[in-house]
């Protein structure tokens, strides 16, 4: 893999396994991959923002690296590693770690307790990573709803071409489309731009995108594989009420807090990846219950069976 | 016109036409109304953002309505009033003459200096508008980069529904495409959200808009038009090409302050609409020269004329 | 009254009655002056934030400027006019109208529909309506929780001060003190700094304020009054108290929402003033009976007593 | 120490030292201990924001506080160590040790990546923290501008009093002094709650604070001293003058990125603590020297003396 063969299909962004006494349950990672290769998924983004990674010690980060990049061997799964952290030397140990044992990309977010003062500042720090792991794709990772960063990512990309010698592209979340387009047209498309809003997807298909990198791919990659169908058809109507489908069971997740929500689903579908830890929080079991009942109610355990027609 | 029958096609949000002194100049409407029906425009969105009706007197909105309304008299351009104020008072007597006069709708954005608590105070707020106009169709105005509001539009639209019995839909200027999405499908759909980011259209046109309002359709429209053509017929790589042009020159008239800047590329078209008021600025000689320069160089009056190919 | 001549004591940001339909009721402004001059507070500043000009038309606040002036005729209460609004042309008109009619100042808050793009603009803004009043004093009005600005108001004074010849100083309504320094040092000190946050009030005396602008000083006057003497005479421990006091009663008026809130205590003191207008809401009558009770509770109805003890 | 013996004084929050290359130079840590008694500071924290603590590894901080322990045996200073991370397991880890080696105190800052959903959230994160210490004085570290959390730190107060035992108070850096208030009200007057912003100090000793926790303490303490001795003995127009220099100097500071600047200030002064690391950056030379001679001009070198008199 590399800038110029782009990531294609779903990408999901994974959870963290845990224990119910939230430390780290590593077994449950060859399920969670077998699920993804059952679902359509085409690789697996491990450690990110959904992974959890800002509340795992860094140990506990290579764990999580190791046996994933155990569990796929010599699975079609490929697996790209999320190495940011506020911490660069720890992002650079990590991008080490994730070359070594033979990861298809790594991607790194900014540090956000202090923010980059300008873009130049940005280039430095991710150049710090990704030179770490030099013979891998490195993906900045945007999403300034998470980080408060207000660097145009048009911009990293334009002053960290020269920079960042196996700088591949980014991972976008945000729904600032007029970037997008900026990012996809930045050195004549040199770059991809795996796209970050699953809510949303059918926007950056229409700009393009030919891969995307969510949360709900864990666990509805069924609805999204329809939509990509749907949009390559030129069958808008049903490419539009699958992703109205997402939009409502976002929604329904979101209103009681989405990790938490997100990985009682996983549950609900056999997944054990246990609660989130703090700060994010388990919901009650109560509050699973009547998630459990609004799922079925709108149809959802139906939309994600791999079989399902649209 | 009414719920049932949506704004299709592209509606520009006109500017208000001045002296270079800043007095109103009411002469220039007819040229702005010729400019639109040559360049393809179906509607004029009046005293907008745009028209800068927040710096207007009430005494002006009314006469460049009363203007409007004579000047497209007999001809194939229909016209939406906006008519939202931080004062109601106001917004409801603008609506009262919108109807007298036979404006195709109204519209009106949310008063912003204070802003609703919630979103039964956003919908009553905006029932007392529209209410002076029960006869019209009335779009609420939503753009959140400009107002600051939080409510989320869906649930206006859900709560309004039984509340304005004249509610048509949404002018939607947001990024926020779930919401989007969750406003499509109020009530089965029963209104229509004319989507108001000119450089993401084609994100919005995939998500089914049928109506675009937008600034940039005073002087750009053809190119919205070959947007609008090529997704009708699945040209993605057309519909993108044409839309990243639009991002470029959105892009650099942003970065001299737009409002500023689109007048004077008006002017440059020979639509002279003269400068915005304070606290709107416009652009110096200098920059003047300098815009004209990169815009011609982008190949930008090449881009607007009607009868280019994509 | 001058810079050289700053606002000493308490000025109240009084609100605009209305009658129980929203109608203008100014038959109440008599009583309201009363009543502030009872509390001792030196100078209503009317149609402001509190007094809901963005909700009231042109010709509304013209009468209330002409009944305000026709009331303190011979009375020892100063009026300072707020005449600032999104239409400069406008906030021109009331400035000219609260020269003629013999105001002690005016105040004027930055258009924040459209928001200046930088100091520059906020000042020739600011000039259009200081120069409609050139003999009397202006006060710029710096509120950045309402405007959403960003330009550092001394910056705007240190620019401002030759450019507007009737420039007398800011009302400053933000939490940020060291701007709130670096304003009092503009020029030497050449300028009147009247603070706007009445439940930060001790702290504006420490760095020098003489004069302070404020809503609860409608109806809680003496309890400001006994802050502002505790200070003189050093006694901290009583300014403490006192302004934990107002801390109290504003963040149970702000649970309900402020101006509904407000305007219901000026009710329980017997000044009418009426219901506020959308998009602000009134209490029901549940919560203003709960609001009682609750100020009650606390104490409230002996604290803003004129002759309460410290 | 404990919420019975508030901290008193001036607390340095210290820079972490680094080599050229960035690298952990902890034989500073002597040099920057002394240079605080010299100048009359009470207590050092350490690893906090501008210890840049998010930047360091995990064993990077167990050294920086083991050294600053060993430092510190048998002198006046006393240490407080910020162990607030992302990772509560690596903040509990950091709560342990500071414990084991006798720190004085501990303070943590709540995860900011993910953020607390709500109050209780943000309860059990601290509690996980501060129960790792159980027999040190926990302070919850209010920083708003820098992490975005909206919980208001009064309501944590009030909700921690009874989960956290060892709940001593809060670093309270945030320019909402209505919070203030709130916070040294709670339980009357229960905790502890030392201010955090240096150039607004004179508005938190009216409001009673008794200690106060900075990174300008670092290089210019005698100012600060100055400010609490005139409020001591009601020296207003002193206090005033002293807190305009502090204000004067940090906006120069700020002006070239804070962070960069005060550690090149701290050489300025003989004290090597280096660069910052990444994303934080230092300055060029020249920026040093054009910073050098600024503060030469506004009388810098001279107001930090420890002997200059107010």
């Amino acid at each position: 893999m590399s800038a110029k063969t782009p990531l294609t299909g779903l990408v999901a962004a994974t959870h963290t396994p845990f224990h119910a006494d939230g430390s780290l349950n590593l077994s449950v990672v060859e399920k969670q991959a077998s699920q993804l290769l059952i679902d359509g998924v085409s690789y697996a983004f491990i450690g990110g923002t959904t992974g959890e990674s800002s509340s795992l010690t860094l140990v506990e980060r290579r764990l999580l690296c190791a046996q994933w990049m155990e569990v796929v061997k010599g699975s079609a799964l490929k697996v790209i590693v999320h190495v940011g952290a506020n911490c660069l030397a720890d992002a650079a140990a990590l991008a080490s770690q994730a070359e070594d044992l033979g990861a298809a990309a790594i991607s790194a977010l900014s540090p956000s307790y202090f923010k980059p003062r300008n873009v130049a500042a940005l280039v430095e720090s991710m150049a710090e990573i990704a030179s770490a792991a030099p013979d891998l794709p490195f993906y900045y990772y945007e999403i300034p709803t998470m980080t408060g960063l207000s660097v145009a990512p048009s911009e990293f990309l334009a002053q960290a071409a020269s920079r960042i010698p196996n700088l591949a592209g980014i991972k976008f979340t945000s729904s600032n489309l007029m970037e997008y387009q900026l990012c996809t047209a930045v050195n004549e498309g040199a770059f991809d731009i795996p796209f970050g809003f699953d809510e949303m997807l059918l926007a950056a298909l229409a700009f393009g995108a030919k891969g995307a990198v969510g949360s709900t791919y864990n666990f509805a990659a069924p609805i999204y594989l329809r939509i990509m169908a749907a949009f390559e058809r030129g069958d808008f109507a049903a490419a539009r009420r699958e992703q109205l489908r997402t939009v409502r069971f976002i929604q329904r997740l979101a209103s009681v807090g989405y990790m938490g929500a997100a990985k009682a689903v996983m549950a609900m579908r056999g997944v054990e990846v246990g609660p989130p830890r703090l700060p994010n929080t388990a919901l009650s079991a109560a509050e699973i219950d009547s998630l459990r009942v609004d799922l079925e109610s709108m149809g959802f355990f139906d939309w994600i069976k791999p079989d399902a027609s649209a």
